[in-house]
């Protein structure tokens, strides 16, 4: 299809994809002619995973880029590709590792993962930036005096459970790896609002079922 | 306790502490000297607040002093404080009502909430930036064609039930309804991240568990 076709089936202006193309987040097309280019089917799922990162999610365009990197490395399997895209999205700050509570936080973490029997070294769950951004997460609460004990945070981690499984049911719906690790990654990013709205509207009701008024 | 011991027993810098109360953060201590004033336990609970707002979930001042309000306002019970307070929590993007995509996301949503039970007049839960968030977040999936049915939906509500059970089991540790109320509001905010790295975690933790590698 030409660039006015993928603008019309994607719903992104041909100005957007342009600009996509220029910036590397989206492949070039297949030449045709000298002003002309052809796109495919891969340009459209690119397109919308683009689209997910960067105007749903936020997500810087040099994040964007490292994501598609990872997506595109030939050199690695489906698991490997996932991890590192994953990784390369933007995790919120990182631990501050000048300050003492980051030690304790740390160890607040570890003793979670280990409860859960999440892998720590196989997974690198006990490195990277999801795991930085719980150490950080948790050190915030420390030191505003709010409770972040182990107990205290183990019901969110079977909540996430939980919620990672449905991830994964609706990833396994696509047929190929290659749309399983994008549908991955752009569903990771989507359903973020998803959750965070619903918690709230969850909260709301729970709260009316205990407190009473409405 | 004056400026100086409040600033050393909440870790904020005394400089920051007078700019919050400059922009009506935090109410002025008891005047004790034309150039000193006397600050209490009260200040030190809504120092840690404002801190969590501001310093860890990034909420602008202007929505922070709303939500601060919100809790001031004598003239509503506990209840009407937190859903006040909560509402004026930055929630995201509000559906674009101009595109037709939002009335079926709208559908979807309401779908939803009708199936959970979850009560949709007398909570406000039909309306309210929470459910403009998740009215929002349909529609952004709708548009790139990902799954956003109700089934696909409901196995994250079901996690944000249990979520909230969580959240109010831990308000409900505080004695007085005026400090539950600020620690829901904080918990809101803080316990995010939280969510959020956790379920990147368990996701790592199960796409292991279905596809391997490491």
């Amino acid at each position: 299809m030409r660039l006015a076709e993928l603008s019309a089936r994607s719903g992104v202006s041909t100005a957007t994809i342009k600009y996509y193309l220029r910036e590397g987040l989206l492949h070039p097309g297949r030449r045709v002619t000298a002003t002309q280019a052809e796109y495919d089917e891969e340009h459209l799922r690119r397109l919308r995973l683009v689209r997910a990162m960067i105007q749903v999610g936020r997500i810087p365009v040099n994040s964007a880029r490292e994501v598609l990197a990872a997506l595109g490395d030939e050199e690695l399997g489906p698991g490997e590709r996932l991890g590192t895209a994953v990784w390369a999205l933007p995790h919120g700050p990182a631990p501050d590792e000048a300050d003492p509570a980051t030690e304790s936080a740390r160890h607040t973490a570890d003793a979670l993962l280990d409860r859960l029997g999440w892998a720590r070294d196989k997974a690198g769950a006990a490195c990277g930036p999801a795991y930085g951004m719980l150490v950080a997460a948790i050190t915030a609460l420390a030191r505003l005096g709010y409770p972040c004990a182990v107990d205290d945070l183990a019901p969110y981690a079977r909540a996430a459970e939980a919620i990672a499984v449905s991830d994964l049911d609706v990833v396994e719906r696509y047929a190929t790896p290659d749309e399983q690790v994008e549908a991955a990654v752009a569903l990771t990013v989507l359903y973020e609002p998803v959750l965070l709205s619903l918690r709230r509207l969850a909260e709301a009701e729970e709260s009316i079922r205990r407190f009473g008024g409405g």
